[in-house]
């Protein structure tokens, strides 16, 4: 099988090497037998696309070279797409995507570094540390005490790999865990579980809620004022998910206001936010610059190997773990 | 046996009420029997201090109330002395403590706060937050990916309360935990233990550092400049414990020449931080106002649960296991 990988041209800290991908070939020996190109240029991708099976890249280079109506002519035997991202909005909607083609993202890599992003999360908010960080370009002491997690609520919203992994951290500091997801199905880490249309009826418990589910028509805009608002007063709120899942204005209004107690957001809306954005400002809200996520160590291994579980499954005949369903959205 | 509660007059958070005295005795009927007074003012004190066998109360209060010289006089019955804190360095030389009374301290009581409070800033410094706490300041969205704590290596000095509930918990994240302390005794949550003597043999491998020992005249200044030099370049310091335990000012020389990747301390000399310190400023450095270990929704109780089993174990003719060793300092 002709696999392309096509890295960005201007990426600097998550191109694939051939370095990873024999190492990756190296744990998965049933997988030696493909035969892999490497770019990052025009000529590169052109190259590869006369005879390439499957493509290894990202989302902004499918966005860039696979236009409506591009495929299947500029690859003419492309039958499996795979993208190193989870998120695959920017690619919505999918009617560029012909129908006998496959798109793959890479659910599963991201799950320990999200983890331990979520719990730091949820600590620094218990912790006071948004506020403290405003109080820092003051030069102003100003102790507010914290009680520990245990016991406390936290309303998960989605449970794929990166909420699942928030949901399993939360239970071992002890916190109930409520999960929010597109059906009620119980979650092993998750002391309960409503459907995404019951979210209202949990919101008025959620001592802290975090966004990490994928954003599609169904969920963007889902944290709007008004839920925002049947958070308990001082309730305290987290986004590794998209920053359109909610309106990061109403979030500011309403830590100005006192409604909430604090916010952490790793996703925003644009990316990369202007240097007059209010969400610098805003006290109590901490900014990070969309990094939760994407550990440099393990990224390119983990995707590799989740791709190559992927084609196993095809090769048995089995479905494909990883395929996006368009009309989903993930 | 006569008990006197002491707050300070200017107490609003952690005041100890006779709620939460009646519902530790609740906890602890065998402790029925004790008489208890409270007081936050001159009189009340005067008043107590006639007979008064055992005080509960503030290092601040001892240090105003018991000068040197002031005891047995102000207090002729008194034999107990019990802190609601654990650094009792503030009443250090202890040349004010009559032989034969005694001074505890409430170890114990901020294990779990402590703890949480140590794996936040352990994440926090391995995802860079401090850094993107100084890029907000600018509005300056500048991605720096992050790996997660298994496998890295974390040097905890000090395995008293504090330090041995961080170690617990990085454990649980699959760090290396070196434990420094007195002596090389092992220690449950610690991968290796050395004593403090032979600090300068780990810190080359101490991708973090978090400080959670005593202040002492053993430990302070222990951390000054050639051995944060020690530290493998990029490495990170939490202090938890006391500002006078590192050169607060070598840890800012070093975060500005890049030796430090970063660092997060609760503790600073002086406290309260005046507006105009360095330490506010500092790239790389994140201030939390002392509030790491103290959690006000269950501080009083473990202080009280724990006076009661020292008065238990007095009553056994055991030693009582919070018994502050003047000549150790803690």
């Amino acid at each position: 099988m002709r696999i392309h990988v096509q890295n960005p041209a201007d990426e600097t800290v998550f191109p694939i090497t051939p370095q990873q991908w024999d190492a990756a070939i190296a744990r998965a020996p049933d997988m030696a037998d493909l035969q892999v190109s490497f770019a990052s240029d025009d000529a590169g991708f052109a190259a590869a696309m006369a005879d390439a099976e499957a493509i290894v890249t990202w989302t902004k280079v499918v966005h860039q070279r696979f236009p409506k109506g591009a495929l299947p002519g500029v690859a003419p035997k492309l039958r499996t797409i795979f993208c190193t991202s989870a998120g695959l909005d920017r690619l919505a909607p999918f009617d560029w995507l012909p129908e006998q083609m496959t798109l793959l993202n890479n659910r599963g890599t991201h799950a320990a570094k999200a983890g331990e992003f979520g719990i730091m999360a949820l600590l620094m908010l218990a912790n006071h540390v948004p506020w403290f960080a405003h109080d820092a370009r003051q030069g102003q002491w100003a102790p507010r005490f914290a009680s520990v997690l245990a016991g406390r609520t936290v309303c998960v919203v989605g449970l794929g790999s990166l909420g699942g992994a928030v949901a399993a951290r939360a239970k071992q500091f002890g916190m109930h865990v409520i999960g929010v997801r597109s059906s009620a199905t119980p979650h092993e880490s998750c002391d309960e579980v409503v459907a995404q249309s019951d979210i209202d009826s949990v919101l008025p418990r959620a001592e802290f809620l975090l966004l990490a589910c994928p954003l599609t028509p169904q969920t963007r805009g889902m944290i709007d004022a008004r839920r925002l608002a049947l958070l308990p007063r001082g309730g305290k709120v987290v986004n590794i998910g998209r920053g359109a899942l909610w309106d990061q204005d109403a979030v500011c209004d309403l830590l100005e206001s006192g409604h909430l107690g604090g916010a952490v957001t790793d996703v925003a809306v644009p990316e990369p936010l202007a240097p007059e954005s209010r969400l610098w400002r805003t006290p109590g809200l901490f900014v990070t610059p969309h990094m939760s996520s994407d550990d440099p160590a393990t990224y390119n291994d983990r995707s590799l190997d989740i791709f190559f579980e992927n084609l196993r499954a095809a090769r048995a005949g089995q479905p494909m773990p990883n395929r996006v369903v368009p009309d989903r959205g993930y």
